[in-house]
């Protein structure tokens, strides 16, 4: 079903976290960190520090199974559909995170929201535009969450 | 420098572009259409009907190339970074656009903001959370684009 496609990637995450447990999805929100990007993508980055927020898209490295059903960390039952969660253990294993752009010093960017372990592998950054701002979401099962959580 | 990964599509787009050509970044925001999610992943669309908007991240496999300096559309100089614009012709030939997804029928979802062509391989879908609304954005090149268009 569809040609498979091959990656390399393009620079690695500087993080203080080294275990994927100890990362939570509200509190990472604030945890400053690096992208190192290798040095033969650094022409790329031209312009990048004009942009206040950065996509980064990366791969889960670590984690070595897929399931299409999944508990997200704060709810265990039912199991949520994988597309409707943003856990590791997903169909080709990409992470995508908003991180605030702090600074860039040559191939190395500063950044604060850092979700990742040391050593993540790093696949694209993109600027983050004004059509990726949505007003008026709903979200789902999330919802329900939140409203236990207060 | 960091190992080759693969990924296999897990769906295709159906769109009325065929041509990314007649693709406008800002028209596109209310064309319709629908990805088509392979049917050996459809468990995995479990409670995707909840959430407003989705990523897509999908394939440009219509590019043969990688920029590291790119034009891009609205504009023709200077170049720009690859990785501050959303070229095709970027390493890894990622895609990521944020839809309205507008009705879910088993492992068909009916989308709003469509800016990929006919037969565009899906590598992922995310829901869009809290955490990737961001307010008091800076733009770089495209706010002087914007403010040269008004």
């Amino acid at each position: 079903m569809g040609k498979t496609l091959k990656l390399t990637p393009i620079g690695v995450i500087h993080s203080s976290y080294t275990d994927p447990a100890d990362i939570h999805p509200l509190r990472s929100r604030f945890t400053k960190g690096t992208i190192e990007i290798f040095q033969e993508y650094t022409k790329g980055l031209k312009d990048i520090e004009g942009f206040s927020h950065i996509y980064v898209l990366w791969h889960f490295h670590l984690s070595e199974r897929v399931d299409l059903l999944t508990s997200p960390l704060m709810e265990l039952k039912p199991k949520r559909g994988t597309f409707a969660t943003r856990t590791p253990h997903r169909p080709n294993h990409i992470g995508l995170t908003v991180v605030r752009l702090v600074k860039r010093s040559k191939n190395i960017l500063h950044v604060k929201g850092v979700d990742m372990v040391e050593g993540t592998p790093v696949l694209d950054i993109k600027p983050y535009t004004r059509r990726d701002r949505r007003s008026h979401i709903r979200l789902g099962w999330l919802e329900e969450v939140e409203r236990r959580e207060r």
